[in-house]
């Protein structure tokens, strides 16, 4: 493979479908406190049924529903009290007909009882006893010891990233620690002779900060990746080769924006395409803007070499990337993204088969996109969210109905 | 204040309105690649304009679009190159009348030219010459100095949580460290004679493991905040009065999760009461499930005494609580949420000035209530989000069009 006649641009679609880095990271242990936001690597089950006993859900009285039958206001039923269940005790008293205990909200349901009767539906007339005024069917007022969850059931499904409430349930199940899959790697790799760090503070004419690496490194952790810097490499194949075959020995995920001019963007090409097999994916995506994306896969470590201009980079990241870098540690359901409807305040034009991805304001529910050139950085700390232009389209009419994701 | 005729349920809206504790977080600094999520404490200003020199958005030629007028495939405008802009470097030379230089993508335009030609429109049929077959305005090809960032312009308002591609524009602005707001400290109290922790392996009858205070922590990292546990405290008002001066000198806001019992609940209000001034704000919330909410503020820390059921609790402080602590921190645009438009499969009732938030499974757009009792986590962990009735409303008919807010 390789050489100019191979090279390809594929649609965004034909991207994702294809391109599968066999790269995977392993898993790991970890605390249940530290689990947030973690892929399980195969599902949790619970060792017990839970709650694990029959509870009250009403402060009342445990009883046998067959002994309030047909009790109304004019004609209670009559049981004798014969203890009560404190919180957080075993019972220590079983039920026999006629008879009634007195239990709290949550506090385990005593033997022989099969309902509980609300306070509010009772009167205690004489000590003793007390008076029912209103019948209740099996089960009422109980939950039953599996009724949350059954003994072996998922209590998290491998592959969905752990939300509040699934760390409650663990909690709940006793789970203190679990096994999860590893943050993909992804190394982080700038180019360009005109690249500086973003700790120079005074810049030369003709020197840029780097702004993507930063950027790069935010939506990585977001999406629960771990990213390393590795640097800003001057357009020199050599250096670049160098460079970017250690960082593919020291992570799972290469991010490499190229430098912007043509000279620049080649070398980058050229580096990536001596990696190691299988190689070169494509050489530019049909999306707008970012068509001078390479994808590609070295021993099973996914290279993405990203456009030179931070915006074209940053969009290409979230549309491409972020799904390898699912792919590769484990998360099979993605998060919901923040979403809004809008109206368009402008027509859109595209080209059919490519993807556009528009930076928009949104207002009182109309979107109106910001344009500018791709090199400016304010396009996106201004914008609200993005249109996607879907790759069918030649375009929108202002006025269409269309899904702004939101910026988070 | 105090004492039972004091007793008030406000609606939510009333609450949200109403209940502002006086408590703020001061300013620390942090890294700017730890300033991910963070909130400005003041608006950060360019010192500079960015990107600081005009840039060529394209590989060409820089000119003087005067001498371009009128140029065309047949009749081509003929330029002397008087030399070329390397990447990073300061232009050498001066642009003539009739004079251009060869310039790559983002290198700085040289004095005397106000156009950038692209390479694709011109044709270098002789050394030190080209010729321009397309004519170019001024300003064609060419990113102001100041287009990006003018001298003295917000980079990032205050308030506003700072996203990735914030931290590229700070970057490129070269701010390594930042203001932020500090993270608001959020202790959380659990009650009740049943609840044990979530490590204990092997239940007695009766006993449950704390959830609510794992899954309430997960939330308040997420908002931003800063959870500490403050431990479990049996129902005893002595020793939960005792918990809370501790929890409330320690920490900005305190949860407190009661008991699920009439008198646990009771007692949770009692010993809210006895913290200081200005004392409970609100007994009972219109809202269903959480009811029995407390709301409270004693020397300026918010005090919220949750429901005892999980669920419930869970839902409240998403609703109320978390209002609260962005509030506190300083987190003046709460971040998008992600929703999902969806129809109803099936009507739901509630009571005018009432707040019902009803979970729900969404598949194909159809959103499926799951109804059980609030004891139950695994309503929780089984929803993909959830619907609010709103408060005028006294029910929802199915077939309606909602918003689904997603869980992530």
């Amino acid at each position: 493979m390789g050489g100019k006649e191979f090279f390809t641009t594929l649609s965004v679609s034909e991207a994702l479908a294809g391109f599968q880095p066999s790269r995977r990271t392993g898993a790991e242990t970890v605390l249940r406190e530290d689990a947030l936001g973690r892929a399980p690597a195969s599902p949790v089950l619970s060792g017990a049924e839970l709650p694990g006993f029959a509870r009250s859900t009403v402060d009342g009285y445990a009883v046998r529903a067959a002994d309030t039958y047909g009790a109304g206001d004019g004609l209670p039923a009559y049981l004798d009290v014969i203890g009560q269940v404190r919180m957080g005790s075993a019972p220590d008293t079983t039920l026999r007909p006629g008879a009634a205990v007195q239990i709290p909200t949550g506090a385990a349901i005593p033997g022989g009882a099969d309902a509980v009767v609300m306070v509010e539906h009772t009167q205690a007339t004489m000590p003793g006893a007390v008076e029912v005024t209103r019948p209740v069917a099996v089960g009422d007022g109980i939950v039953r010891a599996d009724e949350d969850v059954a003994h072996g059931a998922v209590i998290a499904p491998a592959g969905r990233p752990l939300r509040a409430q699934d760390l409650g349930l663990l909690a709940a199940a006793g789970v203190t620690r679990l096994e999860v899959r590893a943050r993909p790697r992804v190394a982080i790799v700038s180019t360009g002779d005109e690249v500086v760090p973003p700790e120079t503070r005074n810049l030369a004419a003709g020197q840029v900060r780097d702004a993507t690496a930063s950027a790069l490194a935010a939506l990585v952790t977001r999406a629960g990746g771990e990213p390393s810097y590795h640097g800003i490499v001057p357009d020199d194949l050599e250096q670049l080769t160098k460079t970017l075959a250690a960082a593919a020995t020291a992570a799972d995920i290469v991010l490499v924006s190229a430098g912007s001019s043509v000279g620049a963007r080649d070398e980058t090409t050229a580096a990536v395409e001596a990696l190691g097999e299988p190689g070169v994916f494509c050489h530019g995506l049909a999306i707008k803007p970012g068509k001078p994306t390479v994808l590609a896969e070295a021993a099973g470590v996914a290279v993405i070499g990203l456009p030179g201009n931070p915006l074209s980079a940053l969009v290409v990241f979230r549309m491409v990337g972020l799904p390898v870098l699912r792919l590769v540690g484990g998360i099979e359901v993605a998060p919901p993204e923040p979403t809004v409807p809008a109206t368009l305040s402008r027509s859109l034009a595209s080209a059919a088969g490519r993807l556009d991805v528009v930076q928009v304001k949104v207002r009182d529910g109309v979107a109106t996109p910001l344009f500018g050139h791709s090199a400016l950085l304010s396009l996106l700390t201004s914008a609200d969210g993005y249109v996607v232009v879907p790759e069918p389209a030649t375009g929108l009419d202002a006025g269409t109905a269309v899904t702004v994701v939101l910026y988070s």
